[in-house]
């Protein structure tokens, strides 16, 4: 059982921003900056592939609604909404959630951004990847 | 005019690998891997914080099947899904966009994560977004 299953079944305290019948939202407790926020499914699944569309619409129809609370409550206008999947791409907690982390001053998140161009390979990319979308 | 909304226009060409009628994903020109898809809502907003719910909910839908599909095409399970608002927080097109960037051997996303914990003003805080989310 994950920390956040614990929070969800109350085991576990949170500062709560938001709940309704699919998500909660809370304060993240190790904060890249003030009003670091962290949005999760009630739906259990390690990673975002594994969710329903119904449980990743629910937490889309909310993101919106959060990060204008999360900016009107912080007074920032930047911010970055960040999910992880799988410990190489920086998961710690294996339950889908989504970090909205506001940039304040000099706190944040940090970004490495390291683009090359598009290859050769695009094209044959772009359709295996389309051709792998369920219908 | 932002470059995606040339791209929605059809004005300008791109690699798509889903559509439907709230959104389009394509793969990014300028790669952090292979397989680095932008996910955007046909809705022209600069920032999530000022999108509708249904194009949230839209966007949201559709993210688990997308990273379905760009694990099964570039055979990875580790991947993160990154969403920028603002110049300060690394916003490049002033149209919301979804990235969804697969960890393939040293490519992907670098972050720089530098948590603090949370501080005794967490409650107020959690008090203030949480006042501040739209009913």
């Amino acid at each position: 059982m994950t920390v956040f299953a614990k929070i969800l079944a109350g085991e576990i305290p949170c500062h709560r921003v938001y709940e309704d019948e699919h998500v909660l939202a809370f304060l993240d407790v190790a904060p890249l900056s003030p009003g670091h926020v962290l949005l999760i499914p009630k739906e259990a699944r390690p990673t975002l592939d594994e969710l329903s569309d119904e449980a990743g619409a629910a937490l889309g129809r909310v993101l919106p609604r959060l990060c204008r609370a999360v900016c009107a409550a912080t007074g920032t206008s930047a911010y970055n909404v960040l999910q992880n999947n799988g410990v190489d791409a920086h998961q710690a907690v294996m339950h889908v959630h989504f970090h909205i982390i506001p940039r304040i001053g000099d706190r944040g998140l940090g970004l490495d951004w390291s683009a090359q161009a598009l290859d050769d390979d695009a094209e044959r990319l772009a359709g295996a990847i389309a051709a792998s979308v369920d219908p």
